[in-house]
């Protein structure tokens, strides 16, 4: 059983602005698992490299892959040190002042080593949430990946032991004296909404499309 | 004058899915312009940091700010390396099998070493910069910083020298087999849209809603 709170460390501990810290599992995982996309940075010879990738979460453990070929991941496989991020953009914050415009946002920073996993049980796992990280209920229906394909798949794990949360939310923070100014302040929210689907042209022309493509929201789709 | 094209390097040479790089200076601008917040990645002590921040380009050089007091800014005026990325999230690409699905998206990469901007003159202009960025037409409504706002606001420059994009477009690519399995398959759009936007409680009553908030749209808002 984890804990419900993350310890803070040197490096995880919100140091600016700690109001807006988090270190709640709960929360943290929330927002991981609203997310779509993580940002994944790694050292090679002292050059820092930052790159987006999809991924799942089980438990207390994350999981990114993609293919073997692929320079991140060949470099991660070795047991490296990450720092990965997931961040929800929910609103711009339109102050009086230029100075105090801001965003709203819940940004997770995790710290931690990445283990190649090689139990083909936890591989398929991972893939299973994987996609049903994206798209719950898409598994079921899909073809499952073949020996070959979970083979030709390289799957890592970061534990999530090391997390924290930073988060804003609500009005402009005006210096007293703006607060009389003749300027429209408030916050634009902003949401990452799905549009029409659009079906593949060689779809058979009896396959309707399913409910949970229909009523897709990226928002509370878990 | 730049030009048109990015020179590839070894490290923004897009090796893995080469079909998919693109160096051309307009494209990787237009993703630039149209995100909100990139991802700075950097080292210290051999351990790397990725954070979100708020930008803003002036022709061949990216912007970010902040507080001298943060610890990212600390080190970045510094002068470090580091690997900044901005990624649009365009869409999900449902497959027939597990193994195919994919994200659309644009995302830009780029490598170099931050410089502290000093002039006051070009401070400005970043400042403008950053808030015209997120909501052209607010600059020039809203109080301009203060001498002591600008001397308190960290500005960091990075010149756009060595960058690439990676842009995945369109339908799933299934396993020609595949194609035949009773399977819904194609993309679902995402688009960061704004919802109706939230006053500030202590708005002044005869203050109106401007057009450019009322009607502000993430895309295309350049």
């Amino acid at each position: 059983m984890s804990e419900t709170c993350f310890t803070p460390t040197p490096r995880s501990n919100i140091k600016r602005l700690p109001q807006r810290g988090e270190y709640d599992r709960a929360t943290i995982y929330q927002i991981l698992d609203e997310g779509l996309i993580c940002y994944v940075s790694f050292v090679v010879d002292n050059q820092p490299y930052v790159i987006p990738t999809a991924y799942g979460r089980i438990e207390d453990t994350l999981y990114i892959h993609g293919s073997p070929a692929s320079r991140m991941l060949r470099t991660l496989q070795k047991g490296v040190e990450v720092c990965v991020n997931v961040t929800l953009l929910d609103g711009l914050v339109l102050a009086r002042s230029a100075f105090h415009h801001s965003m709203n946002y819940r940004s997770v920073v995790v710290f931690g080593t990445v283990i190649t996993v090689q139990d083909p049980q936890e591989k398929l796992a991972a893939l299973y949430a994987f996609t049903e990280h994206i798209i719950p209920g898409r598994w079921a229906e899909v073809r499952s990946p073949s020996p070959q394909e979970i083979a030709g798949t390289l799957v890592l794990s970061l534990p999530l032991v090391e997390a924290s949360a930073k988060i804003r939310t609500g009005a402009p923070n005006d210096d007293e004296a703006d607060y009389q100014l003749p300027v429209w302040a408030g916050e634009i929210p902003l949401q990452l909404v799905a549009s029409t689907p659009i079906a593949d042209s060689r779809l058979r022309s009896e396959i309707e499309l399913p409910a949970y493509v229909q009523n897709y929201t990226s928002k509370n789709r878990v």
